[in-house]
């Protein structure tokens, strides 16, 4: 029996659930997240040999087109056939059935052509679903790719060949799942979201973040996971914050061929442009009128030429992005591009989907930013919380509550080495009180990310989990003046101390002098 | 007299308070907002001509630099000296003041040499404030200035020298406004933010952006403004939307030399560099080990290469938005890279500040986007509300509410057209119910941005103004169900009717045959 036993997925940097991974392939080593550019197994606006020139690793090309017009030379093989000396990735006609209904190839036929072709990274002769089809149609596209995927793997005859099975069902997220969970269980190399293209067309980013999620979620994490016909530099970071590996794309033609030029924040009209906001070979060497003013085919293959280096741009940042472990930031400045795109990133955000917990590094170099109430959804902010559930109060009495210290951590203040010594420190939990986590033991105060963090939030609505967490025989306070978290405190313990609680001792010092004296008081 | 009669500035397009604008000075004429690299006399580590060949029209050098070390070439002239054929224009030692608490030289002594080696835009020697001083002493930081102000301008023997008078006060706004107020009468070319270097380093943009609006308010809009020291990519386009036309910073350098690379969301420091995320041609050329791996001197010039190049690609990308019209969201987005200029632009939005208002366009050719609340303070809604209060409703006696149509504007839908066939349009208001702007009248329903908008906005809390407008004798309301404008309306309709407006008779009907039966019932 034939495995993928040659194949190797190795990653090693993780944010997220996006990921720096290496791939490797028969032909080469590819770093993920990558980008394939679509080319053209005949016509090629751009050669080849200068993609490769420009950093990609890998390109994707189309079996069924090669195999319909270029099966003679089949022998030569695709990365002769296109003049590629990278990864070569086909696509089997799957496209061209959701264009054009049906294509004239058996999927045994085409499998075996892809193998014989000498392709890297195949995939199988799948039945897209497409977006606006009834729910019986989309259940057909996921059995019949599924059927297919399973012939395919029988008549296998190569062991180097990443075989890459669509995960189909289209807007009926139902049946994505089960088509992931059918497909978890086949022995591919590569799994990938199957009809995205619509949903991406019609801006639909919400949808597709329920897709990505409804699928990645029953997939094996070890395998790469390809997103089809993703080329806008719009959503690349947030697919890839989702664990999208691969991606590939002819939008750089297809933009180009509509004279839309690619940008950090998304595509703008040729006639639009009376500036080149990019640094790229292309943009450097002429001006927006000479770019505008260039004959058609030339203007055309000057796009694509920036379009390419705009959206390799938009890898390498999303990379650097995940290896400072600020994806999270950056991903969600990007999305603030367009209202459907933060849309979708408050969706994968609040999804509580497990491998953004596990690819958040638990430490990080640098601190965090929180701008509203979205980033308390930070898998940072919710290991905070699991730490202070976590936290043993059976043992203790007394509360102390201090103001938040200019000096962070807490733990090396001076306020707190002068309360340590008046209070009985068994029976004792001496916190601060901050406007965002509301109260922070002394004992979590110098671990990531309560001591690190940046913001301007306004106060949280809560029900503060320690002051609630047991019925304390005495609360001493300390409130400084114009100290943004005193008011919720103050709400706090007055729902507190109304409850159950009546009989809890509660001081409240408005200066350090009588705050001592009270504490005095407490441990005579 | 001599007045600065020679110089021009003209505004070529305008978004928020940002404009593209064209200064003319002897030597050239330069596009605005500008970065103007600082350039040291002597030692320059990237050479001036290179610093044009990449775009930059203009540089700023230090007068009292050249004035102490190189003042036997002063009859060269300042171009020749530093070897930039573009505009130069020339500090006077105030920085140095703040640095090392005075200079050695006398206002007009420097003034005069600033005028005799050509300079084309010429700062006074003014006397920085700075950041952490006593208010007596920003005080009097305010009148010196001022007194070497009038002094300078009496003493000028040219009229080609634009003169460029910072505005001193520091973080004491009424001084600031003071200072402003005392320059604007002035015969200034050019007027600038005095002392916001320290202000920038702390990140401390809320203050920086009070600073900006406190002395805007009272300086002639046909003057450039100039802000001094910001090199940072993360603030410039947040001043540009403000009205700052002119920058000038060694960051290009200064950065270098700390191995700080510019990226579009702040710097990176070099250590943490895996990807080049940039299309320069430093970039272009090698790899970030390789970088990395340079010696020290061949590293900082490579590095400062880069962050000139992403400087100036900051400065297009902001010129483009503001070409495009969608300088807000550009701003919005480039300042969510930090909660702090984040913060700094919700006052700024929220600041009521005029330029804002006048310099965003009346219509524009694209819709706008909502986020949050915060984009409710965009000029586009104001003037939507503005349209609104303009509205004459005194004939109007009854008010009829359909609900939002996909057709749009509401003007062109096939329900409006059935519905005026029903009732009497003189003595009738039709509305349709938007989530965001509430109830929209037919008549401004075509109006920019209300047809086009898009958002993920939760209704707003609000007390209708068309509702409210007045006692309406009789509501026709249609609810579609779903509609996610139904609660809030209900929630208002609740409202009106309980107070004094309790004779009003409304209908509800849930689909439109009723709904067509009370029309026909009204207006019988």
């Amino acid at each position: 029996m034939i495995l993928n036993s040659t194949y190797r997925f190795e990653i090693k940097s993780t944010d997220m659930a996006g990921r720096i991974g290496r791939l490797e392939t028969k032909t080469s080593k590819i770093e993920t997240p990558a980008l394939l550019p679509v080319i053209h197994p005949v016509r090629q606006l751009i050669p080849c040999f200068e993609i490769r020139q420009m950093g990609y690793e890998a390109v994707m090309t189309n079996a069924y087109t090669t195999f319909r017009r270029q099966r003679d030379r089949a022998d030569e093989g695709i990365h002769r056939i296109i003049g590629f000396d990278g990864t070569v990735m086909t696509d089997s006609g799957g496209y061209q059935v959701l264009e054009f209904g049906s294509v004239n190839v058996d999927p045994l036929e085409i499998s075996a052509f892809e193998e014989k072709i000498g392709s890297d990274i195949a995939i199988i002769l799948d039945r897209p679903t497409g977006l606006e089809v009834t729910r019986s149609y989309a259940s057909r596209t996921v059995s019949q790719t599924l059927d297919s995927a399973r012939k395919t793997l029988e008549a296998r005859t190569r062991d180097d060949v990443i075989w890459t099975l669509p995960v189909q069902g289209g807007k009926y997220l139902d049946l994505v799942a089960k088509s992931a969970r059918a497909s978890a269980k086949l022995d591919f190399g590569c799994f990938a979201l199957g009809s995205p293209v619509e949903v991406m067309e019609s801006y639909d980013f919400p949808l597709l973040v329920r897709m990505i999620l409804a699928s990645k979620r029953h997939l094996p994490i070890d395998r790469p996971f390809h997103l089809f016909g993703a080329g806008h530099p719009l959503i690349i970071p947030l697919a890839v914050a989702l664990g999208c590996d691969m991606f590939d794309s002819a939008s750089y033609v297809l933009y180009a061929k509509n004279d839309r030029y690619i940008s950090s924040g998304g595509t703008i009209r040729l006639e639009k442009l009376e500036y080149l906001p990019c640094g790229c070979k292309t943009c450097a060497s002429l001006k927006a009128k000479e770019l505008k003013a260039l004959p058609h085919e030339e203007r055309v293959v000057a796009l694509a030429r920036h379009n390419l280096a705009a959206l390799m741009l938009a890898i390498e940042e999303t990379k650097q992005a995940i290896w400072e472990e600020r994806l999270w930031e950056y991903v969600r400045g990007k999305c603030s591009n367009h209202p459907s795109a933060f849309e979708a990133f408050r969706i994968a955000v609040t999804s509580n989907m497990l491998e953004i917990e596990m690819g958040t590094p638990g430490f990080k170099d640098r601190g965090i930013f929180l701008f509203d109430d979205l980033d308390l959804s930070r898998p940072e902010v919710a290991r905070h919380q699991e730490r202070l559930s976590n936290l043993d109060l059976s043992r203790k009495e007394f509360l102390v509550i201090c103001p938040e210290t200019r000096t962070k951590p807490f733990l090396s203040s001076e306020i707190l080495r002068e309360v340590l010594k008046l209070v009985d420190v068994e029976k004792t939990l001496v916190c601060y009180s901050s406007r965002v986590f509301g109260l922070v033991p002394a004992e979590v105060s110098d671990v990531f990310p309560v001591s690190q963090i940046t913001h301007h939030l306004e106060s949280l609505s809560r029900s503060d989990p320690i002051l609630n967490a047991k019925s304390w025989r005495r609360i001493n306070v300390l409130f400084r003046r114009n100290d943004p978290a005193v008011e919720p405190l103050k709400k706090d313990l007055q729902n507190y101390s109304t409850g159950k609680n009546s009989k809890t001792a509660i001081t409240v010092s408005k200066n350090y002098k009588s705050f001592k004296r009270q504490l005095e008081i407490t441990y005579r």
